[in-house]
């Protein structure tokens, strides 16, 4: 009965009822499920609980059960996730010969790029064919396929020359050469095309699919839209987590112990920055006995030179992210910061000018807050802005510079500044 | 020769070079397209440059040209961007009554919610026609359409009954009631489904497009794709903009005014909080005479607490986002990262009191910093994961909780926490 209700199951749910049943009754429920259920089912996992699932299975049984059962892109995933030993014993035991020789090709592929990401099902004709030879040979490709959603073209040397959806089929029955009918020049990708702009092509041109080829123009793997869209969540996850400090991707279901080892890093960090601005504030602390009204603005400006640098960076993160910012345009993009930024120092400032003038009259003490909160503004605006664009130049993601580094920098720059004019002001 | 060029590329790419050129080469470019192109370009544009470009037309001319030739869930999205009395213009000027119908009755939904995001573009099959007759009123509907990939079935009420991909129709070419091939209880959302629920079912169930049905199970319309993964990208960078103190979608192509209007506000309330803390620490100015060590670790317990409070609502606020949080978990998350406060607190303030007693020996700074770190780290963490929980109670959006706000906060209960704590061992 349990088996019955399995059925009706989509792999999906069946993981999410997996993970929500303790490690007996989920393991009881899974050796339910047939090889072709079981293996979406292991897809659809956390990387934990498979990885649990999975150690106390012989190399022989994962191929057989799994790999084999499993589409390309998957599949590749899934041996990824091994060590070197296991990977090489879990290849030899795959039945299907093609399967296999599928899967060894696409593991030389770099994970970032379009090669890492592309699966090798998918429908492919000669642009020679008559409509009914491609229905002939789409039923028979098609069997091994969950959907599909485009037909690709290829010429005699495998060179891919074009796509027709689906819907073709149906509305043209008669065609004589399908390279009448088809789209030319398609959109693709190529195998070593990284994983952000391959997202950027399937969001500029809507796509459902890609085709991807090699250096010279032939067909060899296609990626679909959900495996894009997970990179895309994933990437953007990644840099907003990376924008608060959190060093690895971490969910609220993972344990205390991933939890700390993700975020102490950054906290220790921070902490370092902190105590170096206390050796800093430490040099002028005599500065603090003659005039304690200077302590007081401290948060003020350390906290002004985060906020800004973080908005810097961020915008320009975002912008070479969604491919809005070229490289090309980073010297425009700097200016244009400086602009904001002289805008924003110079209201920040006055402001706290004013305030101060209000509350305390004109001091020193008066003077050094908003001549160090004009030059902290426009420092955190620019090396927020330059930080990221350097990395990206030196290929290193820009996501990384985000968040702690730039807050920290900012803030002991601010003090050196803000203790600097201090000082001067004191002579 | 232009006009020849024009019509090999891709709305996206004419829309890309529009925006490249000069306003009046582009508006030149623009004239040369036909109806249906001009219209898929326009969908394309930025919203300033759409607006530019709208403005100087009529409203007859924006039905005729653009609307009736758009899919329903653009034109509605168009429509959205005029103000009432335009829209009203505008609807009575679209000749196609079925359009201008189906565009009245998508205007009532809610833009965040399933129905604002669908389209009335389908093909839609009664449950008892072969197939057959299935495709011969497929290649009646499907020729307003640009691309097909599911094919949904109702019963003779409306109300969904199944789907079958395209597929099928190729592989089953000649069953005589549809309802025997048809896949059963779809996957569907309703029209009330929020948007970030539509995107969660596409992501898990791996969707191409997902038919919405009303209160009653009649079908009504149907959300693709590619609309769901520009929600999911802008709703990722709406997040992370606002834990990075941007209050508006803000690009680096934006204009210095709009750039700095939606920074400076963060900034300035970010600026009251730093007065704020000011007038906190003027009210120990006499300590920092007797005691100035105890200004230099203002950053220290500053930074801390806003780098803590920041990792906390990041997690929260990704996990009620893509559903791996559920609020009926709460009580088990707070328990969680008081966890994970306590491991992160005793480190940091152990580490902390280390380097001071060697530095100053164990005095009343010594002990106050410490202890102050501690209660920072767990106030922040404890702070940071109920605000973004308790709004999200509230449905109000929990991605405003996050950054400058929870920052300023955990800054502010810092330095009184410290003061504090100064105040009493001092006395
Ligand atoms: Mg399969
Ligand atoms: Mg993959
Ligand atoms: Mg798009
Ligand atoms: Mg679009
Ligand atoms: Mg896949
Ligand atoms: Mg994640
Ligand atoms: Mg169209
Ligand atoms: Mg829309
Ligand atoms: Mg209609
Ligand atoms: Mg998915
Ligand atoms: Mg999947
Ligand atoms: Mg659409
Ligand atoms: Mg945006």
């Amino acid at each position: 009965k349990a088996k019955e209700l399995l059925k009706g199951l989509h792999p999906a749910d069946i993981a999410e009822l997996y993970q929500a049943l303790d490690l007996d009754e989920a393991e009881f429920i899974y050796m339910l499920l047939d090889s072709e259920k079981a293996a979406d089912v292991l897809i659809e996992l956390d990387e934990d609980d498979r990885k649990k699932l999975l150690k106390h299975l012989p190399n022989e049984v994962i191929a057989k059960q799994f790999i084999d059962h499993l589409d390309t892109d998957d599949a590749v995933d899934l041996i990824r996730e091994m060590d070197e030993e296991a990977q090489e014993e879990i290849l030899s035991h795959i039945d299907d010969v093609e399967q296999a020789g599928d899967i060894v090709d696409l593991l030389k592929y770099d994970e970032d790029t379009a090669g890492g990401l592309m699966g090798t099902e998918m429908v492919v004709v000669n642009e020679n064919w008559s409509m009914p030879e491609c229905l002939k040979e789409m039923r028979i490709q098609a069997e091994e396929m969950d959907e599909i959603y485009y037909v690709y073209v290829v010429d005699d040397d495998e060179r891919l020359k074009g796509v027709f959806p689906l819907k073709k089929m149906i509305t043209n029955p008669s065609v004589s050469k399908i390279k009448h009918v088809m789209k030319k020049d398609p959109v693709s990708v190529k195998t070593d095309t990284p994983i952000e702009e391959v997202a950027q092509v399937f969001e500029k041109y809507d796509l459902v699919a890609v085709p991807v080829i090699d250096s010279i123009g032939r067909l060899v793997g296609r990626i679909t839209v959900d495996d894009v869209m997970d990179e895309v969540r994933e990437q953007a996850e990644r840099e907003y987590q990376l924008a608060s400090g959190i060093s690895q991707d971490v969910e609220t279901t993972d344990t205390i112990y991933t939890q700390t080892s993700a975020r102490l890093p950054w906290l220790l960090i921070g902490m370092f920055g902190g105590l170096t601005n206390s050796i800093i504030l430490g040099n002028f602390e005599t500065g603090f006995i003659t005039n304690p009204a200077m302590a007081l603005f401290i948060p003020l400006i350390g906290g002004t030179g985060g906020n800004v640098g973080i908005q810097s960076s961020a915008i320009v993160v975002q912008g070479l992210a969604n491919g809005s910012l070229a490289l090309h345009n980073a010297g425009k993009q700097i200016l244009k910061e400086l602009a904001v930024a002289l805008i924003n120092a110079s209201m920040i400032s006055l402001l706290v000018f004013g305030y101060n003038w209000f509350r305390m009259g004109i001091d020193a003490v008066t003077i050094a807050v908003s001549l160090s909160l004009f030059s902290v503004v426009i420092f955190a605006s620019i090396f927020g802005t330059i930080v990221p664009i350097t990395l990206e130049k030196f290929k290193i993601d820009p996501a990384i510079a985000t968040g702690p580094f730039i807050t920290i920098t900012n803030d002991i720059i601010g003090m050196l500044i803000y203790m600097s004019i201090c000082a001067t002001l004191a002579a």
